[in-house]
């Protein structure tokens, strides 16, 4: 199926159904479920809210298909749905979900809601469920399953293979077998393909990987979904304090989170709050809180720039060419702060150095800030030059500035006195925005604080406070006793 | 495993190999094999240059390691162990690894050693790595494997059992079988589970899944990691334009694929041209090219704002609070204008709405941007008065302006004069900046450009050329008057 025309798509598929549901044609519907994915036919109806119509196709469907087709609703056709449920076509449907897609949709519904499905849910199920509900956001446990199969060291591969038939549909994934010893412990993995390959009479524990990985019930889940893509894992066990098994993560809920991570980590570097929700469907006020928090704060932190510009206001309103070229240098500090950071931030995050490498970035960082502030100093320098040749910078000021003063200086003097004020005051923005804003992120980590969150402005902050004490110094110490003659 | 002593666990490690090797433990080296993860190994000894250590290894390792650990080794060690390797050992080794993994071998390594590997090869695999480096970079064809299982329609479950029994080893996945009718066209998938659960006489067309999906060898690979994500894939068929399947893609390859999408993205947010490479082994001059032609092109975009500012520096040397306040009007309406390119390009880029949906869009960040920038503006009133209340802001110049000119206003009309101004300008700049930094993205993809390349930069350029206007016009036409005493 093509991306590109999945609008049109939909559409048709919508009507189909719609058509299909109003002649109560369940061959239509069945047919339907057989050759189209779940996914793509709840999106079809998304808008749907009419409960008859959701009624008619849960019943008409095959069971298979209706648990995963639940999961994939809106919350507010979940709720629709349930209500209308019989007590006992709710129980049907719980006993198809998987613990944690129940747990996903108890999350969205309303509390009256909440407690019917529990009270609706089999015993076991509603243990698991509460159990998940009380992880902390964020954490292994929250996204794990508890429908996993384990079996023991001493298993015979044909008895294992007996197991998976007759529990397996029950398990969110049968790929993988965990193996424990007596003490409940986790001692290996088996997988599905493995138990293929060997003989009938051989015993787990001669084929299981005993190289496997596991992680810790409250560990954060962007180490989970790292340890997923280093190790090329389907599947993870989930273990407590004491070693013992407690839940599995497979690979499906992990391909969500590297989403999610992702969106977190372009929300920051935006300065936007959170972006984990579809545009369209946030309300406006929402969009506000996002956005307008960052304006301000960066707003605020300006004060120090304000500062500095206020206390040259006299130099500007001496020569206030000085004023049209600030901005040029705040922007190219900005910018080369924020690629620096970006950079040493994302190597952290993956885990290609750690705190100890500090050493050899900052002096790597040394050097490529020598060469990036010679070619940017040298292009500013001829750029400015073009500038005010070509007359997008008008001189004129310039040259009243010197006949009033009586200095010695012609306007190419000058003008060029200015381009070399520029150009050495980029070389320094560029050393101090790579070399502090390198540094930063380090920080950050040594106190255990995010590297991602705040890094980017306060490097922009320093390096603007740097630069332009620079500028207006150079200027008022060097060059403006050659600009007004003062001997 | 717990990832924040990662490095002291890979030197312990390292000392436990190499001690191991230096005694010819062999038994040693096959328990770490066991029990450790290949990746973990092969980072512990990345730097081990000793050819004769390597091969000890080689030659010790149960051949189901091997292949994987090779896999994960550097571009040099991989040279390294060609060159030393007889012909035999050579194909040995070929024979363990899928066809993709000695594709992306290849592609690092020199071109003698290439023809060397290649004639080593067994010839059909010859042939499937030479078609896989045929593929355009990016596409389905270059990540896709060739060894996958096919079968037939009317196939029992008791022999796709036995021929997975006998041919899977050499698959890279045997949990997803692709079955084709005679024409060799794909008709479904079965999963392995499925398989299972199956009774033995029953034929593969009863229980396979109708409702798959598959991609075209020649789909942009963040296309093909959307449709994972959406159908909660583990494998996908990539067929050619005869709808015939020609490869496979593994999830694994997928969550690499995922993880390179979105360096690419925070790569271009923050203006680098990539960030692909590790960052300690990126030499110097790379960081220098990666870096400063952004730099320098943002500088040249600026020439817009240098020519205005220029333009009206005669009322900055008149008035030179008003470039005190220019970079706070610049840079809050970058932000806006970031944070606005940032969510509609992600949610553009996640499918979340198309081009039709332009006018639902731009009507939202209207009516966000009509609060935000109330919010922003009367903010902004409040913070500047506080400013030039305590005397952040010094006051001192405009007193003598009104003094100068005779004008009939008080310090505190003039402040909130000013205060008002700024205000004002923040408002409009957070309305174009919203709007425009909306609507560029849309164009992009209108007109089939990559959104996310050019939209900040662009973006932050319009928004400063109508801010700086309007803050200047504003300030020229109506409070210069007031200020000098014009009537």
């Amino acid at each position: 199926m093509e991306m590109e025309n999945l609008e049109e798509i939909r559409e048709d598929l919508k009507e189909r159904i719609l058509t299909a549901v109003e002649k109560r044609d369940s061959k239509e519907i069945a047919e339907i479920f057989e050759t189209i994915p779940n996914i793509d036919i709840a999106e079809a109806i998304e808008d749907e809210d009419d409960v008859k119509v959701l009624l008619y196709i849960f019943r008409v469907v095959n069971n298979e298909y209706a648990a995963d087709f639940f999961a994939e609703l809106t919350p507010e056709q979940q709720e629709l749905i349930i209500n209308a449920f019989s007590d006992k076509e709710l129980v049907a449907l719980l006993n198809e979900l998987y613990a944690d897609d129940i747990t996903d949709t108890l999350q969205q519904l309303p509390a009256n809601i909440v407690s019917r499905v529990l009270k609706a849910c089999p015993k076991d199920m509603r243990n698991d469920v509460n159990r998940l509900l009380n992880y902390k956001d964020d954490t292994a446990g929250s996204i794990m399953t508890t429908e996993y199969i384990e079996m023991k060291e001493n298993v015979t591969v044909k008895d294992a293979i007996a197991t998976i038939r007759e529990k397996g549909r029950d398990a969110e994934t049968v790929y993988t077998i965990f193996v424990r010893d007596n003490r409940r412990t986790l001692t290996g993995t088996v997988d599905l393909d493995d138990l293929i390959f060997a003989k009938e009479d051989e015993v787990l524990s001669d084929i299981m990987n005993k190289d496997f990985v596991c992680c810790n019930v409250n560990d954060d889940q962007e180490d989970v979904a790292k340890m997923f893509k280093r190790y090329d894992l389907t599947a993870l066990a989930v273990v407590n304090d004491e070693n013992k098994i407690v839940g599995i993560i497979t690979i499906d809920d992990i391909v969500d989170i590297i989403e999610e991570e992702t969106s977190e980590d372009i929300a920051r570097m935006a300065n936007i709050t959170d972006m984990s929700d579809p545009y369209l469907k946030t309300p406006i006020f929402k969009l506000v809180l996002k956005c307008v928090p960052w304006i301000l704060i960066l707003m605020v932190l300006q004060v120090f720039t304000t500062m500095i510009l206020s206390g040259f206001e006299g130099e500007i309103a001496k020569f206030a060419i000085l004023a049209v070229f600030t901005p040029l240098i705040m922007d190219a500090g900005g910018n080369s702060g924020g690629q620096t950071t970006t950079m040493i931030v994302r190597s952290l995050s993956l885990d290609e150095f750690d705190l100890r490498d500090y050493g050899r970035v900052a002096w790597k960082e040394l050097r490529v800030a020598a060469i990036i502030g010679s070619i940017v100093a040298i292009f500013a320098f001829g750029w400015l030059m073009f500038e005010m040749s070509v007359g997008i910078v008008n001189t004129d000021s310039i040259t009243k500035n010197i006949i009033d003063s009586g200095a010695q200086l012609t306007l190419i003097q000058a003008e060029l006195l200015i381009a070399a004020l520029v150009g050495g005051t980029l070389f320094v923005t560029m050393i101090i925005s790579r070399l502090f804003g390198c540094s930063l992120p380090f920080l950050a980590k040594l106190i255990k604080l995010d590297p991602a969150v705040m890094c980017g402005p306060i490097t922009t902050t320093v390096v603007d406070i740097v630069s332009l004490i620079t500028y207006f110094l150079i200027w008022k110490e060097i060059l403006n006793p050659l600009f007004f003659n003062i001997t």
